[in-house]
């Protein structure tokens, strides 16, 4: 057996989420099928960086499997790429340690949230970016989210239902750009880790205090409260993003580290 | 009645093209549902600048439709925008006068062609760019592209079966652009008219170049050959853009007349 690690993309539109589930098609449940083929029947579990929901897209999950054999690293992406459904894509595969794993070492993620501001709102983008047409203050989500940076209990801004009981977390990056045309924005946000539905939760309340029916001051607030129903609504996932996972200076995995 | 001429965008994917269709779902039959609804079941007929395939897109395709009654511009584009299926957009509703004809007046017509180039091939672009993966020198697709320009006959860059008889058509601007991450190029193609199938023949005669598999100087020879089969492969309709629809200098249509 050996351990494989690969980066891959997929466009979450036609699926019910990363995580394999009773019901509908999940990008785990595709890749475990192609995989346990590739190993003659030999039955190949896939674990992923973290689940995404339904029609929320990756530009950069990260997961890790066991396989039987060892194939040159090339002729594996290869190969999982033009066989794997044309909804995903694998960027890149390596070999990785056995103490290697996708989900308990990640140091860092990174998600892009996409808000289409245009009208009419683009029939190319109706999958990719959550549609918004009511005004908005830029500058005052750009005011608001500086007070996300740093470490905080984000109770607030989990969904109810979650059965995480730690709830703080750290928050590096928090942005906002705007694409040259004027009508799409993209939020970044990048940390040590996010909470079920944080992100979208998040860009609710952030085109909330752009819209101006809510403060620009209001995120302290809103985290010392401890209290989802003080935070906005919860974004659309068609917007969501999974960019980037990173996993620093964990220890053993040499394949990794010789990258960096 | 009054005449109404609209700029349109449309997501190709899920249609059978532009046009009336026995089978098949179609942007002319969507639009002459919605309207002859709007219009208290008087039937609508809605006249397009000119078909596109099954899958190709629009960013600016034109329509007119005669309608019995005169509405306020906005809010009639607002009701076709809203009420038309997801993968229609309506950018713009002018009234024009009675003389105006979307299909015959037509001065100016311009298309992109995007192609994904990246490996993988991108999820995201799946319909929204055809994908080549071999080797391009994109300096011979440039010195290819100026022999495009001007009045030629272009009877080898159309699909046979054509019932077009004139084959002559003007070339004003054939360009190439890549994005700035390299993974996607944009063939700009702005002429007077276009024939079937002409863009995608075009698009594959210059990839064929950039391939090293054709002489970067053939254009000039298929041209003068009027032979289909000298020319590339056509390419794959998901790439295909219709961009803008001009009008220039039409007589009798004032509305258009005082916005430009």
């Amino acid at each position: 057996m050996v351990r494989y690690k690969a980066i891959i993309m997929y466009d979450g539109s036609n699926f019910n989420g990363f995580q394999r589930q009773p019901n509908g098609r999940t990008v785990q449940e595709e890749l475990e099928k192609l995989l346990t083929k590739m190993a003659d029947g030999n039955p190949v579990m896939v674990h992923g960086s973290g689940r995404t929901d339904a029609r929320v897209h990756a530009l950069g999950q990260v997961i890790h499997f066991d396989f039987p054999y060892e194939r040159p690293l090339e002729r594996m992406r290869f190969a999982l790429d033009t066989q794997s459904p044309e909804d995903i894509a694998v960027r890149e595969v390596e070999l990785v340690d056995e103490n290697f794993h996708a989900r308990y070492l990640v140091t860092e993620k990174t998600y892009q949230f996409k808000v289409d501001i245009g009208k009419p709102r683009s029939p190319f983008r109706r999958h990719y970016a959550s549609y918004y047409p009511y005004p908005l203050d830029l500058d005052l989500i750009r005011r608001a989210l500086p007070d996300l940076l740093g470490t905080h209990d984000f109770t607030s801004f989990c969904a109810s239902g979650s059965s995480v009981e730690e709830k703080v977390r750290t928050i590096h990056e928090a942005s906002l750009a705007v694409n040259e045309a004027g009508d799409q924005l993209t939020f970044t946000f990048r940390g040590d880790g996010f909470l079920y539905k944080m992100i979208r939760i998040l860009v609710g309340t952030l085109l909330k205090i752009g819209n101006g029916r809510m403060a620009a001051d209001s995120i302290p607030l809103i985290l010392a409260a401890k209290n989802r129903n003080l935070a906005g609504p919860t974004a659309h996932p068609e917007g969501l993003y999974l960019v980037e996972v990173r996993y620093d200076g964990v220890k053993g995995i040499d394949h990794l580290a010789a990258n960096e």
